[in-house]
C-alpha cells in the first residue's frame, strides 16, 4: 500500500480522482519546521493527497558539507504525517557507487518511491560524472539493483524537453524510460488542459501504457509564475499574460485568479477521464487548497479510516493496530517517542517485547507546533490571573474560538461534537478535559463520524475522559466513582508521581467486528503508558502555557497548576446503557446540572 | 491458580465447598485408558472436582524396572482432563537423588502439588533408606531444595497412625510436618463425622491451623470395605457391621447403603463448616458420584467457565487464549497435537511462533475414548447399508439416542440445545453436523448457557455450523452462500484435499468485552488449521467407524462417504440479526421447510 503505483491503480480502478502534492526541501531548520506544518495541514483535512513528492536538493541548495536534507524530510513526512513519500533523486552529478548508497539508505528509511531525474546542469563546483548520462540510466541502474523493490515514476514534457528539439525524439526518450522499468509518468507544467490531452495522446500512440499524471502550476504570484516559466524553458501563453499583466502587483488579486484558472484546468482535465493530478506547490498552500476545495470529484471520494488513528505508510509499522488512547491528540509525538520499538503490537497491547517510551525532549515537545511564537500562543490563551480564566481558556477551545491547546493542536473531532455540552458543562465545573470519546454499540464500520475499518464491520467504543482538576476535589471524586461499582476503570496523577486507580492491566476502549477477520482494539488503556504520558502532560503546562509569560502572574498561577493539579482518566465500562462519567462528575460538584 | 492450597483457600474465602477425588494407577494400560475415562466424566459433569489426587505406585505396584506411572498419570490428568493433580510420593525406600529427581520432573511438567508421605513398610526387595525416615523429613528436604514452589499436604490420623499407639505424639507430629512446611492435611478414614469433627477440635487445640479435609471412604463393595480398613488397621465401628453383614453378598444393596450413609456423613461435616469432602474413590465411580450429586451444596456452587473451552492447569498454556473452533469437541486432541508448541497464542491466532500440529496418529484418533470396544460402537450406530441410514444415526445422536459419533464424543452442549430443531432439520437434508453455535449479541458474562469470562462481561458470538455432505450439493452450496454477499465465510474441502473458500485469514468466531480488560477471542476459524482439522475429521469415519465392521455393504458405504463426501464450515458474520445459515441450506436442498 505504500508503493504509489499500487495506490494510483486502485484508485483508477474505482475511479477515485486523487491528488498529490509536491514540496522542495527549505533552506532552514524552521522553514522545515513550517513546511512539516503545511504538509500536515493537507494531512489532516477531509481531503488528503493520495502521496507527497519532496524534491532532491541537488548540489548548492543545501549546504555543502551537510547531508542532503531530502531524505530526512522524507522520512518525516512518511512518519509524522503518516503520508506516504515520492522521494525525487538526480544522477548527473553523481557516481554509481553514490547513488547505490542513496537508494540502500531509503530502503532502511522504508522509502519506496522515487521520481527519477537527470537533474539540472551543475552550478558552483560540481561536476558531470559519466555514470549517468540521462534519466533513463538511472531508472535502469534502480531496476538492475533493486529490482522490483522502488516504484519509480519518471518526468514527461508535454512541450518538449529544454534540451531536445524533435516532438518524436522527446517521446521516444519518455518511452525509453518506460520500457527501462519506469512505472508512472508525471508531466512537467502546461497551461491548458488539451496541451496535456494531446500530449498524453500522443504517448499512447506510441504505445506507452503506464498512468500519466498531469504536474499542474497553481499561479500563485507573478513572480514565482515568471520563474519557473523561465527555469523551465516554457513560453507563458499570450492569454494568460494578457490576463496577468493588469494585477501583476496585486498579490490578493493573482491568487483570486490562480484559483480559478487552476480550477477550471484540474475539473477539465478531471472530466477528460485523467486519474489524478499533481500540485506544484512551491511549498505555498493557500490557492492549492482553494482549487482542491473547488473539486466536486475529491468530495465524492469515501474518506475511509483504517484505523482510527493513522498508522506511517511503510514496512515498519505496517502490522501496528494498537495504541494507548492517551496520545491521540498528540500522535506525532506517540510516533517518535516509539520510533525504536523492534515490533509494534498488534493483536494486543502488551505483546510487543519493547514498550520502554523514547526520553521526553524538546523535541517531542514542540513537535511540528508553533514553535518559536510565545505570542501567538499569548493571543489565544490570554495571559490567566485566575482559574477561572484557564476554564475560560479550556471552554473557549471547545466553543472554537480558540485554536489550539497545549494537547490538542487540531479541531475537535466530529465524536467529540456529539458530546460538547456536557463537555463544556464539566469544564465549567472544574474539569479541564483534554481528550474524550463517546460511547459506541455496534455502529457500521461506514459510519462518518466514528467508522473505521473495512465494510460490512461493526466498531464499539468505551465512553472515556480526561482531564485536569484540582486536588480538592480527588477525595470525593474517588468515592463518587467508587460508588458505581466496577462500571468504571480511573487513574488518577499528579506530578509529584500520586497515583491511585483501579487499573491493573491494559484495558480496551476501542474495538470493531469485521467480517473474515479476528477482533481488531485500536486504542487501550494501560497504566504503564499513562505514567509516561502524565510527564508529557504535565511537561506541555509550563514549555507551551508558563513559558510564554514573563515573570508573575500568570505564570505563577500556571506553575502552580502544574505543581498541585491532577491528571485523571475515567473509563465507562458500560457500552451498552447511556454513559455515566457526566453524571459522575456533577456529582462531585455537588450541584446538579 | 494450579496450586491446591490457593484454591482451598479461594472456595474458603467464597464459602463454596468443594471435593475432591483419589484414585491409584491402574496395573494395565488399559486400565489407565479407562480411568482417564473415568475422571472425565466427573471432570466434564456440572459440579467438577476441585482437584484429583493420584496415589504414588511404590514398589511392587509396577512392573518392576520399567518407570514408576504416576507422574505421567499426573501429567495427563492434568492436561487432558484439565483438572489440578495432587501427585502423593512416599519417601521411605528412595534417597534424596532419588527424590529430587522425581521432583526435578515434575516441576518441569508443571505438577507443582504434592501429597507427602513415609511410605508402607517395603514388600518384595525394596529396602528402607536412611535419607527419609518420615513423612516430616520430605517435606522439610522439599521445602528446602524447592522453596516454596510446591503445595505440599500431609496425612493425617483421626483414629491414630497404626505404627503409633498414644494420641497425644500423634497430632504432634502432625503439627511437626504442619511447622515443617505442609500447606494442607488430608485425614485418613473414619467412619462418624463426629470422630473427624473431635480430632479437628484436637489439632487446633495444639495450634494446627492449617485446612484440614475429611478422607472419605463410600463403602462401595463389602470386600473393599473389609480390605481398605484391614490395611490401615482401623476397626469398623460394631453399628455399621450390624447394618452390612445381612447384605454383604448383595452388591447393588451395599452401593444403595454406601450412598446413603456417605451422603449423611457428607451432609454432616459440611454444615459443621467444613470447607471440603475428600473421596477415596477406590478407582470406582458410581458410590462416589451418586454422593456427589445427592449434597446440595455442590449444586450451589457455580461453574463458571473462565473461556468456552478448558485450560489445562500450569504455567504452559496459563497464557492461552486462541483455539480454532474445529476442535471444540475433541480438545484432549488438540491439546496432544499442540503439546510441543514453544508458546500460546493470546491476544491473536497467528501470534504464535510454531503453528506446527503433531502428527495424526491412533493415539490421537482414539484419546480416551472406547478403544477396543468396536462391539459397543456397533450397537450405537447400527450397520449402514443406505445414506438415509447414516443421516439416522446423526438425528439420533440428536436426539440423544445414540451416545456419541467418532467425532463427538460428549453430550450436546445446552447451546445447541438452542438450535436443535433446526439441526435436525438439515441433517435430513443431508448436512450431517459436527460442530455448531448460535450467534450470540451481547449476552451477560453470567449467563448459564452461553456466558464465560470475569463477570460484568458481555459474550458475543458469530453462528457457526460445520458438517459433511455429499459432492453433488457443492456447487448449489457455493451459489447459495456467496448470493449472501459477505455475510459468510466458507470453507469445503474433501479427502482428495479439493478446496474452495472465501477465508483468507483468521477470523474471530467468538469474543468477550470485559471491564478493565482487553477484547478476548476465544476461538476462530482459519484456513491452515482446517486442513489439518480436516485430515483428522476424515480419518475419523474410517479408523472409528468403518473399522468396526467386516467386509461388506456397511464398511463400503463408509468408506465411499470417506471418499468422496465434503466437510463444510460456515460462518455467519452478521451476529445481530437472525442467523441465516439454515435458510441458505434449506435452498440448496431447494425445498422450503
Amino acid at each position: 500500500m505504500s508503493s504509489v503505483i499500487d495506490m494510483v491503480k486502485e484508485r483508477m480502478e474505482t475511479q477515485e480522482p486523487f491528488y498529490s502534492l509536491e514540496f522542495f526541501p527549505p533552506r532552514t531548520e524552521d522553514g522545515t519546521i513550517n513546511l512539516y506544518s503545511r504538509i500536515d495541514r493537507f494531512a489532516t483535512q477531509p481531503y488528503p493527497p493520495l502521496f507527497v513528492d519532496i524534491t532532491w536538493s541537488a548540489g548548492g541548495v543545501h549546504k555543502p558539507g551537510s547531508p542532503n536534507p531530502t531524505p530526512g524530510i522524507v522520512k518525516q513526512v512518511q512518519e509524522y504525517c503518516c503520508l506516504t513519500t515520492n522521494m525525487h533523486l538526480t544522477c548527473n552529478t553523481s557516481t554509481k557507487a553514490e547513488i547505490r548508497e542513496i537508494l540502500v539508505k531509503a530502503k532502511a528509511n522504508n522509502i519506496r518511491n522515487i521520481l527519477a531525474l537527470r537533474g539540472d546542469p551543475p552550478e558552483n563546483k560540481q561536476k558531470l560524472t559519466n555514470d549517468f548520462k540521462y534519466a533513463v540510466d538511472l531508472v535502469k541502474f534502480i531496476r538492475q539493483e533493486f529490482g522490483d523493490y522502488f516504484c519509480i515514476t519518471v518526468a514527461g514534457y508535454p512541450y518538449g524537453h529544454p534540451d531536445c528539439t524533435h516532438d518524436a525524439d522527446n517521446l521516444k526518450h519518455l518511452k525509453e524510460k518506460v520500457d527501462a522499468g519506469a512505472n508512472m509518468i508525471i508531466s512537467q507544467l502546461f497551461f491548458q488542459a488539451e496541451d496535456f490531452l494531446r500530449w498524453v495522446e500522443d504517448c499512447r500512440a506510441i504505445g506507452i501504457q503506464c498512468p500519466i499524471i498531469p504536474g499542474i502550476l497553481p499561479i500563485q504570484s507573478y513572480s514565482s509564475l515568471r520563474n519557473i516559466t523561465k527555469m523551465s524553458s516554457i513560453g507563458v501563453p499570450e492569454s494568460l499574460l494578457k490576463d496577468v499583466d493588469p494585477i501583476k502587483d496585486d498579490d490578493a488579486a493573482i491568487k483570486e485568479y490562480g484559483v480559478k484558472v487552476g480550477t477550471e484546468m484540474c475539473q477539465k482535465l478531471i472530466s477528460a477521464g485523467t486519474p489524478g493530478l499533481h500540485f506544484y506547490t512551491l511549498n505555498q498552500e493557500v490557492v492549492t487548497m482553494r482549487i482542491i476545495r473547488n473539486l466536486e470529484s475529491f468530495k465524492r471520494v469515501r474518506t475511509i479510516r483504517e484505523l482510527p488513528w493513522k498508522r506511517p505508510p511503510g514496512i515498519k509499522r505496517s502490522r501496528e493496530e494498537v495504541r494507548p488512547i492517551y496520545w491521540s491528540n498528540r500522535t506525532k509525538s506517540y510516533v517518535a517517542r516509539t520510533e525504536d520499538w523492534d515490533d509494534y503490537p498488534n493483536g494486543r497491547w502488551g505483546d510487543s517485547s519493547s514498550p520502554a517510551y523514547g526520553d521526553l525532549t524538546d523535541y517531542h515537545i514542540f513537535l511540528h507546533t508553533n514553535r518559536d511564537k510565545p505570542e501567538e500562543r499569548r493571543k489565544m490563551w490570554g495571559s490567566p490571573v485566575t482559574v477561572s480564566d484557564v476554564t475560560n481558556v479550556f471552554i473557549s477551545f471547545l466553543k472554537g474560538k480558540v485554536k489550539e491547546l497545549p494537547w490538542i493542536t487540531s479541531e475537535i473531532s466530529p465524536e467529540t461534537h456529539q458530546i460538547l455540552e456536557e463537555l463544556v458543562d464539566i469544564n465549567r465545573r472544574g474539569f479541564w478535559t483534554i481528550n474524550s470519546q463517546p460511547a459506541v454499540n455496534g455502529k457500521p464500520s461506514s459510519d462518518p463520524v466514528v467508522g473505521w475499518g473495512p465494510k460490512g464491520g461493526l466498531v464499539y467504543q468505551k465512553a472515556y475522559l480526561e482531564f485536569f482538576t484540582s486536588p480538592d476535589k480527588i477525595d470525593d471524586l474517588v468515592n463518587v466513582l467508587k460508588s458505581y461499582g466496577d462500571r468504571f476503570n480511573f487513574q488518577l496523577t499528579n506530578l509529584k508521581g500520586d497515583y491511585l486507580t483501579n487499573v491493573e492491566n491494559a484495558l480496551a476502549v476501542t474495538w470493531g467486528i469485521f467480517p473474515g477477520k479476528q477482533v481488531v482494539q485500536p486504542t487501550i488503556v494501560d497504566p504503564v503508558s499513562f505514567k509516561v504520558w502524565k510527564d508529557e502532560s504535565f511537561c506541555l503546562w509550563i514549555q507551551k502555557w508558563g513559558s510564554i509569560y514573563e515573570d508573575g502572574e500568570s505564570k505563577e498561577l500556571i506553575k502552580s497548576i502544574y505543581n498541585n493539579y491532577y491528571l485523571v482518566n475515567i473509563v465507562d465500562n458500560n457500552f451498552t446503557e447511556e454513559p455515566k462519567i457526566f453524571e459522575a462528575l456533577r456529582k462531585v460538584t455537588k450541584e446538579e446540572k
